[in-house]
């Protein structure tokens, strides 16, 4: 049914068209055309209206679908099957019901919208229709289990290369895997894995990249900690980003199974912002704060406390604040 | 159709009752009386015939359906919802399933036959119906991924003290976790994860353990490498050889999940049958031979070789053979 108003609005796109009219076209209420229009309307898609001219189609949100990501894909493997979603609970819930049934390597699940977007350490993520790249991508590395964990920094590394490339030169990141623009978050990542003791049968690595949400989309909290591609004024088309991250990924990733992963453990220490700087750090059982000297072959991170050096395996590090320019 | 039969026999179990009677009785032809007669025989029914007299059910295999379990059932959470199928593909493919779909701590997926056991290094199990007590535990234990490797050391040491109390005093471990009877295997291990970096979903550690297979029904080569209880010539009950199992199992886990592995791994030494001895490894890459000296905090083997001591992660451990005394 909205399928129906929203296609009679695009081949009526600038054009003002009454409610009685999509009312008769589509075979509905004028009620339920309104309550069409406004779901419509909070997808992203500019409908402008007044009485008695009825409703204009101004501008609809740019979408993904799979024929898009094909076309001038450059990458050999990631991305060349898109199972793509309007709305799902969770990318990642999704590809690891089709990595269970023997989905091969490079499969993608992208969604406009997710209901249940999950992040690290059981937080949410917040993924509004169109307004974020949200997408989960299956692999079968060769590597042991206890290597998965290397696979985060890897798709930190690919993503930020990525963003340079589109033009957000800024971005730099965080420990483990956050992608940080002046301090806030750009990208979320949840890589999850199945495995027997001494093989991995796949890895899911879950993106969310912010592209449209702008500030009047996000909650008080969120606006302190989070940040797109729109709010940093950096204009991206979502398909050539999209392209260009699967490129970057697969780049990386045939590193890593070919070399392992000194390199990208490199790369990732040139792009950190958290290297170098006063951190306090929340682990599951205790924290502390000290100075993030360095990475380990293992991928965790080394903090330099008064009493020590401390390993960290896992929990939150927060970079203590530093005073930033203000910038228009 | 093959249950209306099986029910019709154990009803006048030890009486001979013709071909013709079933038949009446069950609705079917005398041609599918006896096919489903054969597919009986197969399964462990000891089914006598003769011309004229007909067939007799001298003894039914000993199943485990969950009522039977529950029955006396020590233990406070393991066992306590067993999830039970005459036949699975892999009990672990089920229990994995399930565990996705949040099943809980301490279910277990029991099947009387698996179509397609699954072992380490992707070798199959044989599985064959009520030969073997095959299941798998779903568990959500708190430690961190990468301590999910020594769930599978627990399982060998758990299984290992519940083989001692049953009788089967011979029993002793063969890295990682192979449990053997003078050489010959007599349980198979397969423990499967679903992880994010930093958190475990869930553990399923599939066990399967050889009772009532018999010589005959072991191909030549099966015969060389596995036992079973019946053939080692102790008898014991699977439902009370499996709450044994179950209750050890749960002791081991509230131990790990209290005080960690340290008890553990210290109990495994203790039954090793691996340690001390001259081993061959074949790992992915290479292989050599050495003896085996110790295990690590991490549950890797320490193989001291001409040229130094290799630490063994993966891969297959072979006792160099020693001399055994032939037995009657």
């Amino acid at each position: 049914m909205r399928q129906d108003v929203l296609d009679f609005l695009l081949r009526n796109q600038h054009q003002f068209i009454s409610g009685q009219k999509i009312s008769e076209e589509c075979g509905i209420t004028r009620t339920a055309v309104w309550k069409h229009i406004q779901v419509l309307r909070q997808r992203g898609y500019v409908i402008e209206s007044y009485t008695k001219r009825g409703y204009c189609l101004i501008e609809a949100p740019e979408l993904l679908p799979p024929e898009r990501v094909y076309d001038g894909l450059k990458t050999q493997v990631f991305g060349c099957d898109v199972q793509y979603f309007e709305k799902v609970d969770s990318t990642n819930n999704v590809a690891k019901k089709l990595a269970e049934d023997g989905a091969r390597e490079g499969t993608i699940v992208l969604a406009e919208e997710q209901s249940g977007g999950r992040g690290r350490l059981s937080r949410g993520w917040y993924s509004p229709f169109a307004k974020g790249i949200w997408f989960s991508l299956i692999l079968r590395p060769p590597f042991m289990p206890m290597e998965a964990s290397k696979m985060t920094l890897l798709a930190a590394v690919a993503l930020t290369k990525a963003f340079h490339k589109v033009g957000l030169i800024e971005s730099g990141i965080k420990w483990p895997n956050d992608i940080l623009v002046k301090g806030r978050k750009i990208v979320g990542i949840l890589t999850e894995l199945s495995a027997s003791m001494e093989h991995i049968n796949y890895v899911v690595m879950g993106i969310g990249i912010n592209t449209g949400l702008a500030k009047r989309d996000l909650s008080k909290d969120l606006k302190k900690i989070s940040t797109s591609f729109l709010i940093e004024n950096v204009p991206v088309s979502r398909k050539a980003l999209f392209q260009e991250v699967l490129f970057q990924l697969e780049q990386y990733y045939a590193i890593a199974c070919t070399s392992g992963f000194d390199k990208i453990l490199a790369e990732w220490k040139i792009l950190s912002v958290t290297l170098g700087q006063d951190v306090e750090v929340t682990m599951p059982d205790r924290a502390f704060t000290g100075k993030a000297i360095d990475l380990n072959d293992s991928g965790h991170l080394l903090v330099e406390t008064e009493t020590g050096i401390e390993t960290v395996l896992a929990g939150d590090v927060k970079v203590r604040p530093v005073a930033v320019e203000p910038t228009n």
